[in-house]
C-alpha cells in the first residue's frame, strides 16, 4: 500500500536570495500527487557543484523519482547539465532533433545562431532526451544504475526552470512516462470548505469523527482568513471503494458541521461565488475604495470570470465616488468616506453604473497612516447590494497594510457569498 | 567577509501536494541575505515525525542558523512543537504572556477559550519564546547544545507558517536578535534602481568600478522585469565611515550609469512613480481590463497614494468600456477589445472620467482560454495618455494567467514612468 516516493530539487542562486518565488515545486507536487506519487521532500540549492551533488546523493537515497528544475540555461552559472553527465558517467553529444529545433527558434526570432546555442543542443549520451517545444533547453531522463540502488528502479529527471517550459515537458513527456512505468495505489482527496468558524472550534465539533477515521484515511486542517479547508486523503488498492469511503466520511463531516460548509470541492471563495453566479446567470460588480482594485484582481484570477464579472469602480478619491458612482457630496461630508452611509451609496451606484445584479462596496482605512479617533486604522465598512436590499457591516483589522487589504477582500467575498447563497 | 550559513525548513503536507505555494522561504531568504546571512538550502517536508527529525539533523549539521516555518497550529496534524521539545530535551510549560495574549485574542473576537487554546500557550522550557502579536502560536528560539556542534554556536528558530505572523515575528524578534548576536560589525546597504537595460549590459558598463570595490563592500545584481537593482552591501566596525564609503561608491555607479538610474533607494516602481507625481503635484488614474484591478492594487500599496491616485475603472465587460469610459461601440466592433484603438479610447476616457493628469489603459488576453489567431493568448495592448498625447504599445507574454497579469502590470508601470519622467 505504500506509494512511490519522489523528491524535487530546485537549482538556482535566485531561490536562495529570495529573488524568485518557487512556483514550479507546487505545480510538480500537485501533478505527481494526482498520479499517486508522494513528494517526500522539496530541496532548493544554489548553483554550486558540491551542493547539487550532495542533494542528488541524498534525495536518490530517499526517493525513487527525483525531479530537478533549473540550472540548464546557456549561461556560465548554469552548471547542471555537464554535472549530471559526469554524475551518470556519460559524455556530451549533439542531439540532432534539439539542434534543428534551436536553429529554427533562433531563425524565427531573427537571432544569430551562436556557439552557446550549439551547447544547448548537447546532451549526455546516457539520458533519454525530453523534447522542449517551448524553449531551447531539453529535459533529460536518467536511469540510476541498479547496482547503486540495491536493485530498485530509480530515475532522475532534469527540466529547465522556466515555468511554462517545465510544465510543457511535464505534461508531454514526464507524466505520461511515470504513469505507465511506475505503479502505485490510488491516492484520493476530498475537501470540504468551511467559513465562519476557527480551526479549534471545528476540531472540537468533529473530534469523534476524526478519531474514528480508519488508518488509511487522514484529515488535514488548512486554515486561511475566515475559512478552514478540511482535506480527507485516502490510499488504497481499489479506487472505487476508496472513493465511496471518502465520500461517506466527507458527508458525515459536512452533516456535523452544517451551514458553515460552503463547498464540497477544493475551491477558492472567488471560484465558489463565480460558480454560484454562473449557475444562476447573475452578474457582479464592485465599488472599491481602500482595496484599490484587489478584489477585482482576485475575481478575475478565475478564467472565464468575464461571464459574470462586469467590472469595478476603484473610487479612491471622493470625487470619483461622487462623479462616477453618484455618492452624494453631503453624505461624505456628514458621515465621512468610511461610513455605512457612504458604502451603501457606493454599492447602489455600482449596481447602476456597472449594470449588475449584485454589487460589493468597500471603504476603509488600511493604515499605517490615515486613522482618526472616530475611524481608527483597520476600520472597513462594506455593503452588498442587490435590487431589493443593501446589507452593511463594519470590520476592524489589526495587521499591516497589505494584510488588512487581503483580510478586507476575503471578508468582503464572504459577505457576498452569504447574500448570494441565501438569495439563490 | 565570510558569511554565516543558514537553512530554511518548511513543514506541512500542503507544500508536498502542491496546495500551497511557499512564499515564506523567499521572504526569509531575502531578509537574511540583507543581514549578510547566506541561505544554503531550503527544504520542505511533510507533517511527519521522522522526516522532520532527519531534516533537522541534516540542516543543523550544515548551517549555523536553521529556520523552521509551519507545523505550529493547534490541530492534530501540527506536530512540530512537541517534536522540537523532545528534540532539545525539554518539557512543555505554560507561558503566562502567551496565555494572556491568547485569552485576550479570543475575548476580543468573542470566541470561547478552549482546551486546545491552552495548548497554544504551552512552550518547551528549553526555548526563548518569540512573541507573536499577530496570532496565537508563538515562535521559539532554541540553542543547539554545543556538545553536539563541536563548540560552534548554532540556533534553531521555529515560527508559524501563516505569512503575516511569520513576517511579524521575523521583524520584531528574529532579525534584531540575529543581527546583534551573530554580527559585531555594522552591516549597511545602498541601492540604485535602474530601468531599461539588462544585467549584462550594466555589468559591462561598470566592470572597472565593480572590480575596484574594497573587500568589505559587495555588489549584487537583482534583476526583475525590465528593472535591475544594484545593491551595495558593506560591513565594517565604524558605521559612519562605512556610510560615507557606500555613498561614494553609489554616486560613482550612478554617474557612470546616467539616465537608466531611476531611484537611489530600494523602491518599487509604484513608489518611484508616486514620488515623481507627488513632487510635481500631478495625478494618475487607470482603465484596466485584463489586469482586473491589479495595477490599482499595486499603486494603493503605497501609504499616502490617495494624494495622487484618483482611481481605476476596471472595465472588464465591453459595456463598461462603453458606458463608463466612453469607448465607441464601433471601435470595439471594428478593432476588437484588445487593440490599439480601444486602449487609446480607454486611456482618454479615464483621463476625463477620473479627472487626472495621466492615465494608463490596459487590455489583453491573459489565458489560458480566450485567444484567437489574430489576438493570441498573452497579447496585451497598453496606452498612456496625458492631455496632449497618447503613447501605445503592444506586448506579448508567455506565462500562466497570474504571471501574465503581473508582467502586464510591471510593463504598464514602466511605460507610465517613461512618459512621466520625460514630461516632468
Amino acid at each position: 500500500m505504500s506509494n512511490i516516493a519522489a523528491a524535487i530539487i530546485t537549482i538556482g542562486d535566485e531561490l536562495l536570495i529570495g529573488q524568485t518565488i518557487d512556483t514550479n515545486s507546487a505545480w510538480i507536487a500537485k501533478h505527481l500527487n494526482e498520479l499517486g506519487i508522494d513528494v517526500l521532500r522539496r530541496v532548493a540549492v544554489g548553483d554550486n557543484r558540491e551542493a547539487i551533488i550532495k542533494a542528488l546523493d541524498e534525495e536518490i537515497a530517499r526517493a525513487s523519482i527525483v525531479l530537478i528544475t533549473g540550472g540548464l540555461g546557456p549561461t556560465a552559472d548554469d552548471i547542471t547539465k555537464p554535472l549530471l553527465c559526469d554524475y551518470f558517467g556519460g559524455k556530451m553529444i549533439v542531439d540532432q532533433q534539439v539542434l534543428d529545433h534551436v536553429k529554427a527558434m533562433m531563425a524565427k526570432r531573427n537571432r544569430p545562431f551562436l556557439e552557446r546555442n550549439l551547447k544547448q543542443a548537447e546532451v549526455p549520451d546516457v539520458c533519454t532526451v525530453l523534447f522542449n517545444k517551448m524553449g531551447s533547453a531539453p529535459g533529460m531522463w536518467f536511469e540510476v544504475p541498479q547496482s547503486k540502488t540495491g536493485g530498485e528502479r530509480k530515475v532522475v529527471i532534469a527540466m529547465p526552470g522556466v515555468p511554462f517550459e517545465m510544465i510543457s515537458i511535464m505534461q508531454d513527456e514526464v507524466l505520461p512516462r511515470l504513469r505507465t512505468q511506475f505503479f502505485s495505489d490510488a491516492l484520493l482527496h476530498r475537501t470540504l470548505v468551511t467559513a465562519g468558524e476557527g480551526e479549534s472550534v471545528i476540531a472540537e465539533k468533529i473530534m469523534d469523527l476524526e478519531n474514528a477515521l480508519p488508518a488509511h484515511i487522514k484529515l488535514a486542517y488548512l486554515p486561511d482568513a475566515g475559512m478552514v479547508r478540511l482535506r480527507l486523503t485516502g490510499r488504497g488498492k481499489d479506487s472505487d471503494l476508496l472513493t465511496k469511503e471518502l465520500e461517506t466520511h466527507q458527508l458525515e463531516l459536512a452533516q456535523r458541521l452544517g451551514n458553515i460548509v460552503v463547498a464540497h470541492d477544493d475551491h477558492s471563495m472567488e471560484k465558489i461565488i463565480g460558480d454560484l453566479l454562473l449557475a444562476k446567470g447573475k452578474t457582479i460588480g464592485l465599488a472599491e475604495s481602500c482595496t484599490g482594485g484587489f478584489i477585482g484582481h482576485l475575481i478575475t484570477q478565475i478564467s472565464g470570470s468575464s461571464t459574470y464579472f462586469n467590472g469595478s469602480i476603484v473610487s479612491y478619491s471622493n470625487e470619483v465616488k461622487q462623479n462616477v458612482l453618484g455618492v452624494n457630496k453631503e453624505t461624505i461630508e456628514s458621515y465621512g468616506a468610511v461610513s455605512e452611509q457612504t458604502v451603501t451609496e457606493m454599492a447602489k451606484g455600482a449596481l447602476r453604473v456597472l449594470d449588475v445584479d449584485y454589487a460589493l462596496a468597500v471603504s476603509g482605512v488600511l493604515g499605517p497612516a490615515g486613522g482618526t479617533d472616530r475611524v481608527p486604522v483597520g476600520t472597513v465598512w462594506m455593503a452588498v447590494a442587490d435590487k431589493d436590499n443593501v446589507k452593511t457591516k463594519e470590520f476592524r483589522f489589526f495587521y499591516g497594510r497589505l494584510q488588512n487589504k487581503e483580510m478586507a477582500a476575503k471578508m468582503g467575498m464572504m459577505m457576498v457569498y452569504k447574500v448570494i447563497s441565501e438569495k439563490l
